[in-house]
């Protein structure tokens, strides 16, 4: 098996993909502070490039390939911000991408990879369609192909965030992010875990979607179940190597219902006026759940992304 | 005439204001960026307390009050973001506020008021009836009367937003507001002349209530025209300080449409994903409007609020 990324691989990532990423802000909220109880510490990823945290792990993992490596391109499939993130990723390099995406993806998500000056393919809406299309792709081209998670460097390209957070913000109970592939929670928590021994590396998961709580119960990776929760970006099994850092690192993970998501997501928006994604949401209403004992606990939650089609918004529904 | 504030009045409210407000930060966007051919560093006032600048002004007002002058509270009318403001400095202060509300507010509105603390008397939605409402107000209590913007103490708390923006950007081309009552404007354009005088400063307004551009056209206050623009919070007329400040300092105002302003909005939503009210949009709407030269310029644009009812936003109409 593939050797699990450390603190240091962390810190020479933050180095490499300083040029090509923004520092978010970390932002607070009196109100929502006072409705929990806590002081929550939210580290905007969602104000990232590509609005996702996903541009920190493509941005090391390109910027990781020898020349020699890179030549070919990078490729990848994916009908989310992985895809987009390694598109321009390839793009700050100088390098192509080429990226196989099922069919009926959103237009928006078309354009926006498109806009990357990725190279397209499209396949069927299987994920059969999608590795065989990738393979292809490979053969053809000899482009080296990026996972979306399951990688060390984009392990700890992610982790990068958690790094920026504990270098602001002090004496953290606990940092959460949400879980969907592992990437986001596997590089925060090496990053905690190495940085702060005391606090408390807790995933926020869907009911729907628990896969994660369900693996770390079974000491297996079990498969999501059909997916059926607003949190899109959490759909994904865990990986060999996300899996291993978890069971490592991660105190807890705490599902939380669908209705419960999209009261977090509503509410930040109105408190803090950014606009997060509902994946994002599920560490807010992790903590609101009063599954978690907050009072007086300093937290951080990383906000994973805010892409969200603002013609069809949860409430408006 | 009451003496208009200075740079030295904006500095001053600085320190003082400093513990009750964020400091928020400047965001950019490369998506944005090439839309418009110039660099725009967007100061994000939605991401202040209360959602908008005005907690800096409130907060510049009710802490320049003598101990004794504070004892009796403060009062103003006002159904938007000035009440709330006015408000939550008053909790700061520990003194009380006396908000006078047309009965027709959103009960959002009423609701984050009174969550503030402050005592509300509601009125018939008339002018009149806020400013009969206001003075029986006064008379009982004794408070004393903040403006929501024809106020020196106000303008120069306005004045600390772009204050902090030169302090992080350097060499702007360009400074922008949106103006409706000019207290931002106002207190922006000392700031940005007294520091960088060679900046432009230029306001942005809808074309459907323009009577700033009237104003400084005809040399005097122009009346608002009834209403018509989304941009709720630029319904005002000019006071006299900040049209006098306005005259001097203000090179040019720039009007837009209001599918403009709605188009910008959206924008500013999906690729910066933070939340603008439609009043905030109209400084973008006018950078994209083709009527301003900004070509490789460095613009700073202050985003002047973000409080937005999520159940109607102008594109779900």
């Amino acid at each position: 098996m593939e050797t699990l990324p450390t603190i240091a691989d962390i810190k020479k990532a933050a180095k490499r993909i300083k040029p090509y990423i923004h520092r978010t802000p970390v932002l607070s909220s009196t109100g929502i502070n006072e409705l929990c109880g806590g002081e929550i510490f939210f580290k905007c990823e969602n104000l990232q490039k590509v609005g996702a945290f996903k541009a920190r792990g493509a941005a090391n993992a390109v910027f990781s390939l020898s020349e020699e490596e890179a030549s070919a391109g990078v490729a990848t499939h994916s009908s989310g911000n992985h895809a987009a993130a390694l598109a321009l990723a390839a793009r700050s390099r100088g390098i192509k991408s080429y990226i196989v995406m099922p069919e009926n993806s959103p237009q928006v998500k078309k354009t926006a990879v498109a806009g990357y000056g990725a190279e397209i393919s499209y396949c069927a809406p299987t994920l059969k369609a999608r590795e065989a299309g990738l393979e292809e792709v490979i053969k053809k081209t000899g482009a080296v192909f990026i996972h979306p998670y399951n990688d060390a460097r984009i392990i700890a390209g992610q982790g990068t965030a958690a790094l920026e957070l504990l270098d602001e913000v002090c004496q953290l109970d606990i940092v959460m992010t949400p879980v969907g592939g592992g990437g986001l929670t596997s590089g925060t928590a090496i990053a905690v875990k190495a940085l702060s021994p005391f606090t408390q590396m807790i995933a926020a998961e869907p009911e729907n979607a628990d896969d994660a709580y369900r693996s770390l119960q079974e000491g297996k990776i079990m498969p999501p179940l059909p997916p059926n929760t607003i949190a899109d970006g959490l759909r994904t099994a865990l990986g060999t190597l996300t899996f291993a850092v978890i069971q490592k690192h991660v105190n807890a993970i705490v599902t939380v219902s669908e209705q419960s998501i999209i009261d977090a997501m509503r509410l930040l928006w109105e408190r803090m006026k950014i606009i997060i994604e509902p994946s994002s949401a599920v560490p807010l209403a992790a903590v609101l759940s009063g599954k978690m004992d907050v009072k007086r606990k300093r937290i951080g939650i990383i906000l994973s992304g805010g892409n969200v089609d603002m013609d069809n918004l949860p409430w408006s529904k």
